[in-house]
């Protein structure tokens, strides 16, 4: 028997014949004499639908009213679940974020999750009921409702299952696991059967789409066991591999991962500008001066390139943004220029992140030499470079982003037989 | 300056613009410097749309999952409100049952008021907030959504001006208020400017659809007095009549009612059905043996007619039902029928209770032989006839109804100049 947390989200609650579907999962694991509890998104366009209201109503808008209207998709789901559950002869119980009580701090709209209440939940599991919880919400200290913004019944997931100490949290979603790469792109992209935390962490802030990166940390964090896996195949279909367990991809600890490979992972991210800043005086505080401003217009910068300085004196610093916040980052930086001193501002936007991900790379050479050779080799020009204990990302041009993407998916190995 | 409760229903909150228009209303009462707080439906056809998702979940379903999915509707329209008032420069805020909190009983899906905190508004409303309130809603004792059954808005609304000692409750809906009887029937009627609350109780049982009964009740005993009146006015339009009052109906105590007609309305109410006992044995507890069951049954029977007995040995009995529930109810009987003790059961579908209804009856001799005469003058036949202190009841068969309503309507005067 093990205690499980299964998380479904909006596509796979988008009307009630894919929500009695999810009950049949549901069923699936109550059946095989697992305690369990669910988390349920908003049917899908619902969400999109409240919020296209909110902003009718008024283009601003109050944080704390956003969040009580748009908290209510995930409430229709968890009770609309619960009620084909019990049809399904399956004890159920929604539980809306306020009932268990699911604290979140006063951040309306994307709050952080502050405490769960482990004992109602865990009291309902071990008599038998499957509590269905509304994700995505909690109850701030001014005790009205919260949301964790978007992609936060992910979180929701995560966070229930570290309060009821599950042994699984299981992620439904719309694909069956996490690939190597972008099977849209490198059609032999392969299924993971398991993934660090640390390499899901770069996987999802990185641009593979499968889950929230808050979601991730938080699992890693708590150390809770994370399965990524299709909702869309029968319930009752033996949805298994050769080995006999289910398909998906199992977000875990390190020490749990056997044999790893060197790269586990390609992931890229389109859509980035890039902005360098010739002979910046190189002194204390100049990183400060420029990212300051930046950060305090809510502009979230990633890649910084800064070079050990020729000179003594003057630096370039190099650094990537999204592309839809690049004007206005020019702006800004333009009207500091006395103030952070800096010769010229050069820009390019069509930029794109490619990165090769692995816990592996710690204790092998080679790795990132291996990755340039190859680039170089298909005529790839590389902008910049940064890298990490786990990670090599590096700047291309976008026209290019795909060709990038394959050749290091095949130079690694990752390539299906 | 005045406190007021001010309710809009389904169709004043349809979508957005109509809830702008709304928030115009109350932007009206409170730039005039009343305290306002706001009570307020889901917008028209969410609620279906939300009972129909729960139907196809399971034709039979739990009552506290069913409040869970459906209070969802007025928690939408209390945040777009709240938001679309904010936008107008008024503060407001929403509330949904469980924060106030309302407190009802455990019955879900028709659960009645058990107490209503009103500090929380009332200090919101010194502080000049517009508490918007999530009608039809409140929290069971088990911590989970109850709902009031359908109508229940109005009953919030009711509650809520009691439980804040507001000086008027508003009911803004899409007639312009109460009407000597059903202007569809007679083009003559006229507004009643006010109405006393036990009248207004006769007329919304039987069948003027204005007022939920329950609410009705509510207002006598708190003694809330009602305003009903049009939402879809322009709100910045000079809504008032000749005397400077807006227009509508005021339910209210009869000692505000100065000069009052002897006859105040006339309703009406068709598709009843009639059930004729013959011959049943004159003894102690035979109305319970004939009632009881159908009691137990859910079958809400009406008028009952027992003459007095001839022979001293048997009766006949005459009651009416809802045509929906006369099948069941012969069955009934049928089944209990030497139990009972009757010869014979009579039925006729297609009967209409007309009623005439004022509280000047109490003290003026003669008013139900005009109607007997006004009615058998057009040949109208009357099967059955129940009085109370302040209305007369006659059952007539369905195809006189109209007939009959134009003809007491003008007979006691209320016909327009």
């Amino acid at each position: 028997m093990s205690r499980i947390v299964m998380k479904f989200g909006g596509t796979s609650v988008a009307n009630v014949e894919r929500i009695k579907n999810v009950a049949a999962h549901v069923k699936r694991e109550v059946d095989a004499g697992n305690e369990v509890a669910v988390v349920v998104s908003a049917m899908a366009g619902a969400t999109n639908q409240l919020v296209a209201w909110t902003k009718e109503a008024s283009p601003i808008h109050d944080a704390r009213e956003y969040d009580a209207i748009v908290a209510s998709g995930e409430q229709v789901t968890s009770g609309l679940l619960a009620i084909s559950l019990q049809a399904a002869g399956v004890p159920a119980r929604s539980f809306q974020g306020w009932q268990i009580p699911l604290k979140t701090d006063a951040a309306h709209g994307a709050a952080r999750i502050a405490d769960i209440e482990g004992d109602t939940l865990i009291s309902r599991m071990t008599d038998g009921q499957v509590p269905v919880i509304a994700g995505f919400q909690g109850v701030g200290p001014d005790n009205r409702i919260s949301t964790l913004g978007r992609g936060g019944s992910d979180t929701s997931a995560v966070a229930v299952a570290a309060a009821v100490k599950a042994d699984r949290c299981d992620i439904y979603t719309d694909v069956d696991g996490v690939y190597t790469t972008d099977p849209r792109i490198v059609p032999q992209a392969q299924r993971l059967n398991k993934i660090a935390f640390e390499e899901m962490l770069e996987m999802a802030s990185l641009g593979a789409k499968v889950m929230q990166v808050r979601s991730v940390e938080m699992a890693m964090v708590h150390k809770v066991r994370v399965f990524v896996r299709s909702s869309f195949d029968a319930p009752d279909a033996a949805q298994t591999g050769p080995d006999g367990q289910p398909l998906g991809t199992l977000i875990c600890d390190e020490d749990e991962i056997v044999e790893s490979q060197v790269v586990t992972g390609i992931a890229y991210s389109k859509d980035e500008a890039q902005i360098t800043l010739r002979r910046v005086a190189d002194r204390p505080g100049v990183a400060a001066g420029v990212f300051g401003p930046l950060a305090e217009a809510s502009i979230n910068v990633d890649m910084i390139v800064q070079n050990i300085s020729e000179d003594g004196k003057t630096t370039d610093i190099t650094f990537t943004l999204p592309t839809s916040d690049q004007a206005r980052a020019i702006e800004i930086l333009n009207a500091k220029k006395a103030e952070i001193g800096f010769e010229a501002l050069n820009t390019e936007a069509d930029a794109c992140k490619v990165s090769v991900i692995g816990i592996g790379m710690r204790s092998h050479a080679g790795v990132a030499a291996q990755a340039f050779q190859a680039l170089a080799k298909r005529g790839v020009n590389i902008r910049a470079i940064t890298t990490s204990e786990i990670k090599i990302s590096v700047l291309i041009d976008t026209a290019f982003a795909e060709l990038a993407v394959r050749t290091l998916h095949s130079v690694y190995g990752l390539d299906k037989a």
